[in-house]
């Protein structure tokens, strides 16, 4: 079976993930530049979700550009990661809203770590139903970033009962990680 | 013509139907882990939500994989069933937020069976349209699961009124029935 | 330029505006039978939407499978349409919220009227596109629907001040006339 | 890579931007015609989103047609002409609501000069990625109207301290410049 309706499904579930922020946005009272002021915590926890997200959906775009038949296990793996990454906006307002407490903080890692196993998943039953001859294993190669990510994000959980500053930056630090969609996927096709 | 259309259509009603839940979640004021407490019965109406509409995805993305051609009246059956799926959020929170009440589960009982219902005629026009040798019909052979479905929701909804949790059961022992997209059709294709 | 990004935007735009009407429907509060009452209007208000929104999108499927290709004016006529559409809820919950008053029966009328002028527009600019031999000049021959809806929603909006369930008898008799699409694209393709 | 999931994501975050301010339309209460004259800003807002971002929709379609392959650089630009866009409802209900004062109107310059230049760099990267015979490149030419509407932004953000009248008839220079979607581009396919 072809790929196309788990790629047009995903992306419609993306695209609203990655928009819903948006609806959440109240139009300002007033129109000094003042009444802007109360807005910036939610534009940008919007930025940060919507930079996040989009991190995610460029990776999946490359990963799921080397499958060619889909089966219903790999169904369901998309449906798990969606289910994590729907949570990401939600994680991000409540950081926003808070200024960076303890509590947030540790859940945003939670949310990540869970999308993060999530989207492991979904590559190794891409591998596995590829065979011998998987071109996406050969493309990522030993996965550096694929196995650091999770490890990463339990030390940000952890991180953030000491200061939630080192969780803030070891997520910064693994978005950089993924920021750039796998080259090596890109050559490969 | 082709089913290109119906594809992207119903991708996206149930990419929006299944994140609407999303949309309910407010962000939690404070950010003590107590603040997320009253969140859970919304996040677990989300997660059944999530679940069942993924189930009926799958089920979708497969049934359809076999159709060469839509007419009107495909068109109109998928309508129906979208029509009827897009209310299992709110059947769903309903119950989430009555703690397993009687009219609540028996109310998710009657959607559920609708739903089946516009499944199974959806099913059967596809049968009909698909002439003798219909790929499908060979596929579901004697359509136990379709045939059952129904059946065992319109017990559910009757034994809500008995204990509400005969219900639940009967919900997600059809749920497992179905949570494997048909393998018949995977191999059949 | 094929047509494949124009029928992937009306198909998430028809999706969004076909759902968001359910985002209208609170929760009930409380678990008996009688919650659901205050409902009904919505409810109703929804299927009726749903429906007609329905009808547009069966019938904006068969117009757009006549199309080879596509140009700016094509693009335009198209979201003229959705625009309207896009009203169609809203007017529905009017409606529904003052029990068939004259000026949300008259107001429903207006919005079908544009909808179905804006249709019209676009049926012309694919036939005018597809020069003299016409697929879609053929298929709907004297177009006697097309012709009819305008005029039948205008008689609609002046009734309202006679009597609502006049327009309503006649919004009813329209979508009737179209809840088939069209039969003879269907045979000519 | 094709550039199918591109179109597809771009297409159902647009959809949803584009449809987002309908879901702030409230039912107006009662049935008198004047329960519709509080609404009017907010329609009037509404159906000025509707055609800045369906001239948005209309030249990212051709833009877009021109394109082979995709690469990550690409699907980044993308999403950040994606964001700005995202932000065009808001303001323009923040002008709709606060008749056409300084802050808004110029803030609504801000986002459109944003938008702006992601569409260039997004033009720029396209062009740069099919190399000498670009087809784009040849297609636009000196490319008048992308270098004249980030200046034309400019002066209209300074103009509103002036008067936001002039900032008004600036935007609506450009939506004029932009309205038909590149000829020179449906020429060249």
């Amino acid at each position: 079976m072809t790929k196309n309706r788990l790629e047009a499904f995903s992306d419609g579930v993306l695209a609203i993930i990655i928009t819903i922020m948006v609806l959440e946005l109240k139009v300002p009272r007033g129109d000094a530049i003042t009444v802007l002021k109360p807005l910036l915590p939610q534009l940008l926890s919007y930025v940060v979700s919507f930079i996040y997200l989009g991190i995610y959906w460029n990776n999946h775009h490359h990963l799921l550009h080397t499958v060619q038949r889909v089966n219903g296990a790999l169904l369901w793996a998309n449906l798990h990661l969606l289910f994590w990454l729907s949570l990401v906006p939600i994680t991000t307002a409540w950081i926003g809203e808070n200024h960076l407490d303890v509590t947030p903080v540790a859940a945003y890692g939670v949310i990540l770590l869970m999308a993060a196993i999530a989207y492991f998943i979904l590559q190794q039953l891409i591998i596995s139903s590829q065979g011998k001859d998987s071109v996406l294993k050969k493309a990522i190669g030993s996965d550096v970033k694929g196995k650091a990510s999770p490890i990463l994000y339990a030390a940000a959980i952890a991180s953030a009962f000491i200061s939630p500053w080192i969780s803030i930056a070891l997520y910064v630090l693994v978005a950089l990680m993924w920021l750039i969609p796998d080259r090596r996927i890109e050559r490969m096709l």
